[in-house]
């Protein structure tokens, strides 16, 4: 999301897209203008000039970008060539308030099914001030996520729970046991666990947190469990003050599932950070010319209140090209508002297939330590053991964070030597 | 959604793809089936045979459609050339318990992202009986929807309130006023207005219900409001029960953009109607290798508590197929369970650019008068006038439902005969 800017008259809301038309751009970006707010062709009764003026959509901006012959998309009007443009449009903020379901019905709406269009693709949004702080945004952020794991440098180290379904309560606590006695910092279930009857909350949470709690009681530090407490809004309330009574400090969400309602929601009712799992994502950027960028989500999804965003990671085992992933972590880690006192990021969580060799590309790219680093087999698969897996990927972002490249510092840290040798870059040949 | 069946053993939940694969597609039907479940390749500490057995996904069967020589989506991984194929997963209904949230992270979750996959759409949904009767389903359905709007027989004839944007609370009161006094037995708030402050549902909903009720009282019909109280949860609660203490007998959603989680809330809280608006459904059918088909989701929705969906319209001005608009009704109007006092069915709301001429061939492919007929153009654009636009289109549906064609009921229906030479038919010519 760009800053917002100040700007003379009433507050706008702007937003961006990539469109691919088979009229000239402009008349394209007029139709969507029309469409999302006074139409601007048809002459209603009660369509004035007073009224058009004060609540039309205007565009912004339009700027040509190519031109090719045959539609990405079916079911537009037809043409001799299709032309791909940047269209800016915007909205007096009047109307629709401040509300992220009604902005999505604005910014995106029917737009998505326009003749017009044989491509479209929301690229990026840009709230008013008012519309930005009539939400209460992350509460925890990155310092309180820090504060609460107790790492107060350095990526936060994590990984999932797996298998990701079938583990009975105990089996799940006996896992969570040897990971937090191997020095990890994070933890989270798999999204496709939550509440089911073979694992319920009700048992996960105490079994997870009895182990958890006599751990920070022995050593003083208290890693991050993400308890997944997707549902309906009544059960997440629920199970958020369950978490919340075992000691718990973090609660985990299916955010594209569950929806903006719920995710606003739950914030206003949370007292522990709310780690945002966006699996789903792929149906809105999976083809390049249709869906949403997550520069644009990610900034809706901060202000609903996720404190932490999942991002893929650098040569994942997923579609997502790297440069899209790298996009993405930067805009949750960019002030939607800077103003003293607060903070709006998120911290971007990185995920699958990722390794000791992600650390230099990933830091190079953001120049921050504040993520989160979930591994799998980057941490279990360490052939010295989970607690070598833990300390090999603290080496390597230790020694990226100083300028030192894995190579040198593997010549002191035997056990990212070994995890330099046993686990195949991405990036190399 | 298939009807559900009995099967042996534990009840499964099913679902149905389509899938582009560079790999043999029984293959790709694997790596699905183990990423949404306990992984089939890597074998872990904690996966034993036992959890395999009873929490792995299954697939049930592999049905190979064309191949293609160049992928449909980026991303995936190359090959010489792309299979389709229809590909049927089960899971155990234990893995999840019963929550559409998780239902979805289970069916969809990072399927989208595969690199196996080119192209990957969910094509329907099979959910056990006990999965079923978890939900309350839709609290009002057809017959409910009938008896509040006083329309016992034919389609409910309605309109949206436009200028979508910008009108007071007033101003939107007296053109209910007009449009009632014409005969309309249904109407919609835009889905671009909800709470702004420029038309505060607070002044909105009293101003409007003054107008019906008045009506109600003078002729003893009371035509159906429905009043878009999008917004968070709490909102949304507050806002339906301020409609119903002023008489109001619809609200309305934005299903896509409140979310699962929510319009399950909003169900349970619920005394009238839920109208769904799917505005922003484009992304996810606008592609067709990529997205769910609405014949997947639309049951999820009635789950959830729809009691109204809409499918857009034969030969609208939007870009999806008359086939598939067809097939969407369809849904919407078969039973998910058959049980005694049970009725589970939605009625489909069918908009964009209708007018008589489409009376004909939706009947013909629904078989039906179930379901609501918005009109704009093909209301007010009536050489005579809004009552008359409201009997022309009474008159065609009631034609057509007795095997009449429009062209000789028009002889002696003179408003229909306006608007058969007033409006040019999208299917003639």
């Amino acid at each position: 999301m760009a800053s917002p800017q100040a700007r003379p008259g009433l507050p706008r809301i702007r937003a961006s897209y990539r469109i691919e038309t088979p009229l000239d751009p402009e008349r394209a970006a007029a139709a969507m203008a029309g469409e999302q707010s006074s139409g601007t062709f048809l002459k209603l009764a009660g369509e004035t000039d007073a009224l058009r003026e004060r609540h039309a959509a205007r565009v912004e901006s339009v700027a040509l970008l190519a031109t090719v012959d045959t539609p990405s998309l079916p079911g537009s009007l037809t043409g001799d060539a299709y032309h791909r443009a940047n269209v800016t449009l915007s909205w007096p903020q009047e109307n629709i308030g401040a509300s992220l379901p009604n902005l999505l019905a604005t910014v995106l709406g029917n737009l998505t099914e326009l003749r017009e269009l044989s491509g479209i693709r929301l690229t990026d949004v840009e709230l008013p001030r008012d519309f930005i702080e009539a939400f209460p945004g992350p509460q925890f952020s990155i310092a309180g996520t820090r504060r609460l794991a107790g790492v107060d440098h350095g990526p936060l180290i994590g990984t999932i729970i797996k298998p990701s379904v079938g583990l009975s309560p105990e089996e799940t606590a006996d896992l969570v046991r040897q990971l937090i006695e191997a020095g990890i910092d994070f933890i989270k279930d798999d999204e496709l666990i939550a509440d089911p009857p073979y694992s319920p909350l009700a048992e996960r949470v105490p079994a997870v947190m009895r182990v958890i709690e006599e751990h920070a009681q022995r050593t003083g530090r208290k890693p991050m469990y993400a308890f997944n407490i997707t549902g309906d809004i009544d059960e997440m309330r629920q199970r958020h003050d369950l978490v919340r009574a075992h000691g718990g400090t973090c609660v985990m969400a299916s955010v594209n599932w569950i929806g903006m309602s719920s995710l606003v929601a739950l914030r206003r009712h949370a007292e522990l950070p709310i780690h945002g799992h966006r699996n789903g994502w792929g149906l809105f950027y999976r083809h390049p010319q249709i869906g949403i960028d997550y520069r644009a989500y990610q900034a809706l999804l901060r202000l609903a209140g996720a404190d932490h965003l999942h991002v893929n990671g650098l040569g994942s085992k997923f579609v997502e090209a790297d440069a899209s992933v790298i996009d993405s972590a930067r805009a949750c880690l960019t002030p939607l508002l800077e103003a003293p006192g607060r903070d709006d990021r998120a911290l971007p969580v990185f995920s699958s297939a990722q390794t000791v060799h992600q650390a230099p590309p990933t830091f190079a790219a953001l120049k921050s330590t504040d993520l989160i680093f979930t591994c799998g087999g980057g941490i279990m698969g360490h052939p010295d053991g989970v607690a070598a897996g833990c300390r090999s990927l603290r080496a390597a972002w230790e020694a990226t964070a100083s300028g030192v490249t894995l190579e040198d510092h593997a010549r002191q840290e035997p056990d990212l030597s070994v995890a330099l040798r046993a686990y195949q870059s991405p990036f190399s040949g």
